[in-house]
């Protein structure tokens, strides 16, 4: 093992939180401690939580996490959300100064990010200020996104539960749609990636799948672009076949030219510090859609269609399920990043590269991999084209990719 | 026990589905099993299930359940909405001439319908109509509703559950707002009754609640007139205490003078058979309620207020997580009614009567009752008054009330 920096180690969550996000903070915990920090002679002395991310580091807002009993950790490590509090702040330059003074201040040396892209990219940019200013600071970003949008991974702490809520969700929504048959929407999160929307797909059970006979029947990702005449054609198809229609649609459904149909359609937007448009915490691409619906599609029997379009929400992305996969892994990347730091690594993201294939039935498994900063930070990732069937549905590859990934669904039974 | 009629049983399903309304149609199977339906020598011969409730009965659209294997009885108890299908038709006399042409085709001579206040009302006209024709057909309503909003019940099948994902996913939510503060409103089902609104305060969890340090913070019920410019104030003493505010609205809050706001709001509303408005599958009351604090909120340290809405749709009522109070009250009731059924009672609805007191710290504790149709059809129960606390909250008779219905909720760690 090199030698350690004499210091603190501080850890910070940032950017939308999970259902997982403090496995990994328990994780970095643990790493640290097995390593000896916080014990007597080891030169890594406290471990600090920053309050609401860089934010707080740069007013000196910590938790001393050092001593924290290990059954509280086990409860926060179960706790969805951020238990440190997140932020969406993005370092500038002046900023950076603040971080800068708050580390000197407070002797940290060793600097865990747990987040996603805009996240990794903050990481990269305190490390590059730290590098200029001749500071040794050990910088690491820790993955985390709900929207499974970051390269370098086969997919994300925070995917795998919030797709196992949106798959246990569109299961028993579609169940209640042929109960009470119409036209339902579902709107799912995923600004530029449709991993999350296409997860609704694990919903279906059937057999052989017959579209018209399981749901989601359709499915709009953000990657294909959104045309309303093949929306409300898909629709009527399966409307006049079966007198319901089931779909999911992403909330970052984008035209041919890439504009964003919600971010069209808003209004009041609320622009976030990263440029981007509040997409969620709205029911107003699900209502256009719903509108777009009852105005176009034509009675059937002489009615008019029942149509109805949920939201999913915040709750997607912190309801308290974890799915097993997910909490072991993200604990896991927390204490690699513990692990790497503590063998004398200056600097990396973790990210989880999975080693089996998921097309030849061998069991999933997965290794994690340091990489430079810079290859993750500030990028996304979409779905790849194998994973994409068409305008309007997943593959096989992305049910086999993402089917080890939710874990065991309940099972149900139909008449 | 009382001679039995010579027939069949038929089972329906009827109105919003639920995650236990499946329970209670295996309990009626179990129930007439048990009594011997089915066996040779009973005279009571095949255990048919309504296709859509009376809407597949009047065009003979059957499940025969009379055999179906237990093994997928079980499976089936365990699956959300209903097995059977829906229906929201409410039958006019010409629709009753039907409903007995097919009940004479198909001999049958005892009629189980599963349901709300709406679904009970059918019921009671179907009997009375069998009676005023000299047909003998034993009626029996089986209670079911998120709503919970049943007179004579103390809680209806369906609602714990419902009140377990509301107050599960409240709890997620109002981490994940403390997490990235702002303003977080969820709006919650329930058309005329606060009881699932009012289930979100069981998301709390500290001792000595502190409203600005535990969430919801504000609750508003159907039963209280909603006063905007109030529902401002509250939430401006919220945020400038802390900068965040999280709360729970019933998506039928209504004005002083008794009329929806949602309902004043929605375009292209949608009337069921029954004459409501739909109030749900829309995000428009959130949305419309986020447009009025970003317009009248004042900014707080130069920043406008980061509001979000979320309406948490269908999937409350059908998430695949059954309360345990829950899945075994739903199959009790069923069984119950069977039991009163073969013992030679003619007609009723069954009720659940809570013995045990909640402010004693006895252990909770119901017994079932047969009670006259026309007592609980058409009728709507509210939020008694002792549960309910000022304008915007619930009191702790409410929670003592609750919390043994919606079972053990996840522990969390708040650092």
């Amino acid at each position: 093992m090199a030698d350690l920096l004499p210091g603190n180690a501080v850890i910070g969550q940032s950017g939308g939180p999970t259902a997982v996000i403090n496995q990994s903070l328990v994780g970095v915990i643990l790493g640290l401690r097995a390593g000896g920090v916080g014990t007597p002679g080891n030169p890594i002395r406290k471990i600090l939580g920053m309050r609401h991310g860089v934010n707080g580091l740069t007013k000196g807002l910590f938790h001393d996490l050092t001593n924290l009993h290990r059954d509280r950790l086990e409860v926060l490590a179960r706790t969805p959300s951020a238990g440190l509090g997140s932020t969406r702040d993005k370092p500038d330059q002046e900023y950076c100064e603040r971080i800068f003074k708050s580390c000197e201040e407070n002797s940290i040396r060793y600097f865990f990010y747990i987040g996603g892209n805009d996240s990794a990219d903050t990481c990269r940019i305190v490390n590059e200020l730290a590098n200029d200013r001749g500071y040794a600071l050990r910088c690491f970003h820790i993955p985390k996104t709900v929207d499974n949008d970051l390269v370098e991974n086969d997919h994300t702490p925070g995917f795998p539960s919030a797709a196992r809520f949106v798959a246990k969700a569109c299961m028993a929504d579609f169940l209640d749609n042929i109960s009470l048959p119409g036209i339902k929407i579902n709107v799912v999160m995923g600004r530029h990636a449709g991993f999350l929307t296409a997860a609704t797909a694990l919903a279906r059970r059937e057999e052989g799948w017959d579209r018209f006979n399981d749901g989601p029947q359709y499915v709009y990702l953000p990657e294909v672009p959104f045309c309303t005449d093949s929306f409300l054609q898909d629709i009527a198809t399966a409307y006049e076949a079966t007198g319901r229609c089931h779909v999911a649609v992403s909330e970052g459904i984008r035209d041919t030219s890439g504009v964003s149909i919600g971010a069209k359609l808003i209004d009041q937007a609320q622009i976030d510090p990263h440029g981007n448009v509040q997409l969620s915490g709205s029911g107003a691409l699900g209502d256009l859609l719903a509108g777009l619906i009852k105005k176009h599609l034509a009675p059937l029997g002489g009615k008019p269609p029942r149509v109805r379009a949920d939201t999913f929400g915040y709750v997607q992305r912190c309801f308290p399920d974890q799915a097993r996969v997910d909490s072991y892994e993200a604990r896991g990347v927390g204490r690699y990043a513990a692990r790497l730091a503590l063998s004398g690594e200056l600097d990396g993201s973790v990210t989880i590269k999975r080693i089996s294939d998921p097309s030849t039935g061998q069991p999933y498994a997965v290794r994690f991999e340091r990489v430079d900063l810079s290859t993750v930070a500030a990028k996304t990732r979409q779905m790849p084209e194998e994973f994409i069937k068409g305008t309007n549905d997943v593959t096989q590859a992305f049910m086999d990719y993402a089917m080890p990934l939710v874990g065991e669904l309940p099972l149900y039974e139909r008449l």
